[in-house]
């Protein structure tokens, strides 16, 4: 049994690993820090945590962190550098922010617009897209949990970008989100009222996921990638699809594609490459930890489209953090992620 | 570890089933029964199950029942009885239908308008409110599971009036439900277009779930106790509120009702009695097995008003389903049904 | 043609204010009035009305009421009344708040906690629930326009109570609204990801709208009347479903019932008795300016069951506004306001 | 004042229709054909038309087409064809399936896989895309209307390609869908259950509205165009968002392609080019027949992406027709269509 810390309990990864961890056999919540809400009970914020059991909220400072192994870090974006720095050095931090995504500094600053203060722990992060990094997460004192986007991204394109499968140039996203991406700050656009019944585009040709895409993309591919990439918001609480546009690198063809991804996947538990004909939804992948590709060759010739669904939640946050804590921790990979998805 | 079958597999509980048993770790699934989609794999059912590792659907007389512990019946009301005949008697049966949860042939007929062709069975059923039937289920052949508005009422309202809390005349319930109460049918009703942006009334003074809960009200009130019951379609998924509108029997108090309901569930792992000030909300037990129950006094003097939460399909059906399996076969109650509630 | 002024055009019922207005033929929009918006256009705050010709948004001060008519208050109860004494006496009122609403200054304050501070105008506002108002309407300076779960109640229960064919005891109100009831204000409840897929009881047994319904009926009953109410979020825009169960007055019958309110609104455009059978639902109304009732027998002897629908952003709110609006300036009532519900 | 027939009354575009032909000042509806369901009452298939005082539903053969001026075909594809033989030469027919919106006979066969039976009439019919063919609709006996993805395409796609802003190769259209573009019909997938809480996409790489896509395309471009096409359902009712991404043909620039909307559309009602930084919303044109459309330069240099929102029933389907409509019969081109969007 290992000790963890959740800090930024109050938001929707910090309760979505509240939800996990609770159905995971080797792990004992120690605290769950939450400044504004310190003092209150876990079911004052969510109210199906009622009678679960859990520790009241506290602030960082109350924190006792003896005898704790692993804290995770659901902050928002460059509010996590400042935190990070105050935890023990013997504490393992898995952090779900942006904050130590981006390896250079300058690129960290220029999306983020604010000065890293943490540059030591930056340096030494590990980019845990788990499947792309297990033996660095085995050893790694902070793990930066890519974001939701672009974890539906990178497990497809990788493999398909480093066996050149596809073009690095012309790659284009079309990606539609559920509203819990957007977490759960009381704001106007979020309402219920505001989404219900409607696909709103967002943030066009400059979303800050771009960043940490682009940078994964163009070291595998050896050379810079840029992608353009259009977020879009759906009716749905969970879930994310992107539809990726790609072409095929000279005379490269649809069943190469397809066995680049099944071979780069073919042992793992959370990524389902579909069989031919097999078209995937969000709702596939709901309150599960899995990601589910599916390939298929354009009408138009020369031409790729896949297709890739997670839930933004879990393999998007707070599952593939967990993904890497048990890696790190030497446990089953899939110790506490394997549920069913819930449907309907 | 027992063997299970699953017959009805293609319907929501029987999908449900599939869920709650595949994170069971004491039960297999050793077949899944669907008539008319015999031969097909579950994902081509549901395309969440690709890659769960089950086994293909079959026929009734397909499946071996050497080996065989606990037969899940998830059919429609009025065809469980003739197939429930040709089960082998060495094998429980845990029905989800209304097919034996009528003790009396005759109000049966009147409320499902067919004759019941296994009176037999019928008489030695055990109505399998979990909390109110422990010790038949323990040695119970056949378990008839109680319908998802019966389990929101019934679990209120028994200690209530057994207590002699509340009156048994006058009792009126609203209550609400997610679609999928209305099962998998194509029926044009029941599309997104019509589903969604709207509250639907049906079957106003004459829901076939009337039947079972008056006669189990009837039982502890020890007199005939007719209720005003109203359904209503929302637009989600999962969850069932009903607000039950009671009077007090002379001079009983809300305090008293507290005390019958907190004392009557203060074991049991499944029944919320929420404390004074907390009103529940279906999200707060969506995926789970929890009933949350909570009681006002009501502005109007002699009057309370209870309001309980369900997830039709857990503890309204297939989560309610393996609560008596684990009880029938020696496990502990609630293994498989621990996960927290999904939420956001 | 008319001159009219919206005051507090920011929220939902000033956005649906528009959106009638603009279909009107009678009434020309002479401005927009947002205190915390004023100087942005009208599509900064709701982007569907970009290109629609619309004066920009102004503080009340800036209003220069010359040749203005009409003005519509769309302020939140407790700020109205120091609002409404600021507008120049040749306007007509309109207003959609509770603040004229209640006859009595105590009970006011009683139920919204703040002293009314226009006592002169409370004294001479008509409760415009415009079928049981007009020739008062017609003459008004200020029309409170009734809220939206009172008009739902009240449409049907008024004739029931006058015509002595149910008893003003032991009236239980079950409602269900969509989630534009709570306003545009940013709130974590109303949150998309928290309304979504759930019903969510509130204010049981206390909420505001109680005081005007029991004015309103103890007025026609004669004597105090005192209702049991329990209001509910569903997760859809717009619309208000209410079960209302009451006891006939001895040897009433549904027939008599059935008879009272086809009587009472025979030659009324937006008040549709249905016919033996049919039942409502809210998305009969989406959009348009009707309550739709319909009475049916209860299965417990002496009792009925009436359910009432209706858009509580037009009938509810600020359809019936301009109902009152075509009646206090001699139009034809039902102008601006005939289109048919939006469904699908 | 014209008299209609509305053949096909009984699906969303039939409703849709009816909603839309109430509002208008010239037009009667004379009759509404739906032939398995004649005889019934318009409220029977759509309950919130009761007392709207419609026709009852009649067969084909039923209709007298004495006096009558236009026939509205809104009957699935591929049996439209052989309806509208039937309807007598002095009725103008304005058809919402795909029946003759393909020029070519040997192209309507490849991809709808039945012979055309009415070669004559299509030969004739003007596809209605109604600001692209004002000239020919005014004088057309059978108008096409273009199917509800094709018009948010084809709307910004035109200019941009006439005025050889953007290059015809490497055009991708990411649509995204409300779910009544499935029409009426009772299938699993289009439940509720089903559809809620996902977003799915379908017929990849195949969808049959390409074909009069690249038919307008092509015509335009003086050349063979072919697109990527990737059709989704979101969980809504109505709207579709097109997302478009092209590349700039050498050296045009954002501008330029803003300047060949905006001139393409300066004086039409309903086609709005959105300023810079606005990002349309499905919601924006919820029951409006506007289409709205925004430009943005992309990141990656020499790219473009074109964001296109219409309401799939209005602009999309009915709202088109009547539009088609009220150009043939020399009304106002905006008469009843003049609503602004449902909001929220």
């Amino acid at each position: 049994m290992i000790n963890a810390v959740i800090i930024g309990a109050s938001g929707y990864t910090g309760a979505e690993l509240i939800r996990l961890l609770s159905n995971h056999s080797k792990v004992k919540i120690a605290a769950l820090v939450a400044e504004s809400n310190a003092g209150k009970k876990a079911d004052e914020l969510y109210s199906h945590l009622y009678g679960a059991g859990l520790p009241d909220l506290v602030t960082f400072d109350e924190v006792d962190f003896t005898g704790v192994d692993v804290a995770f870090c659901c902050l928002p974006h460059a509010t996590t550098h400042n935190i990070a720095k105050r935890i023990p050095e013997s504490v393992v931090i898995i952090d779900l922010s942006a904050d130590f995504r981006i390896d250079d500094a300058t690129t960290y600053e220029a999306w983020y617009a604010v000065p890293h203060t943490a540059a030591e722990l930056q340096a030494n992060a590990v980019y845990g897209l788990t499947e792309h990094a297990r033996d660095a997460v085995r050893r790694a004192r902070l793990i930066a949990c890519p974001g939701c986007y672009p974890t539906s991204m990178l497990l497809p394109l990788l493999p398909l970008l480093r066996q050149k499968i596809i073009s690095g140039e012309g790659i284009i996203v079309d990606a539609k989100s559920g509203i819990t991406g957007a977490g759960r700050g009381a704001k106007t656009a979020n309402l219920f009222t505001e989404v219900n019944d409607s696909v709103r585009p967002y943030g066009i040709g400059g979303h800050r996921h771009v960043a940490e895409v682009e940078q994964e993309l163009s070291k595998v591919a050896g050379e810079a990638v840029q992608i353009s990439f259009t977020p879009q918001v759906v009716p749905m609480n969970r879930g994310i699809l992107s539809c990726i546009y790609a072409t095929f690198l000279g005379g490269k063809t649809i069943k190469e594609a397809r066995k680049a991804l099944t071979d780069a996947y073919r042992d793992d538990p959370f990524v389902v490459v579909l069989p031919e004909g097999k078209t995937p939804q969000t709702r596939d992948v709901m309150g599960s930890n899995q990601c589910r590709i599916a390939l298929f060759e354009d009408r138009v010739a020369g031409r790729i489209i896949v297709l890739s669904v997670i839930d933004n939640l879990v393999k998007g946050a707070s599952g593939q953090a967990v993904q890497n804590m048990n890696i790190r921790f030497g446990f089953s990979e899939a110790e506490g992620l394997e549920s069913l998805a819930l449907f309907p």
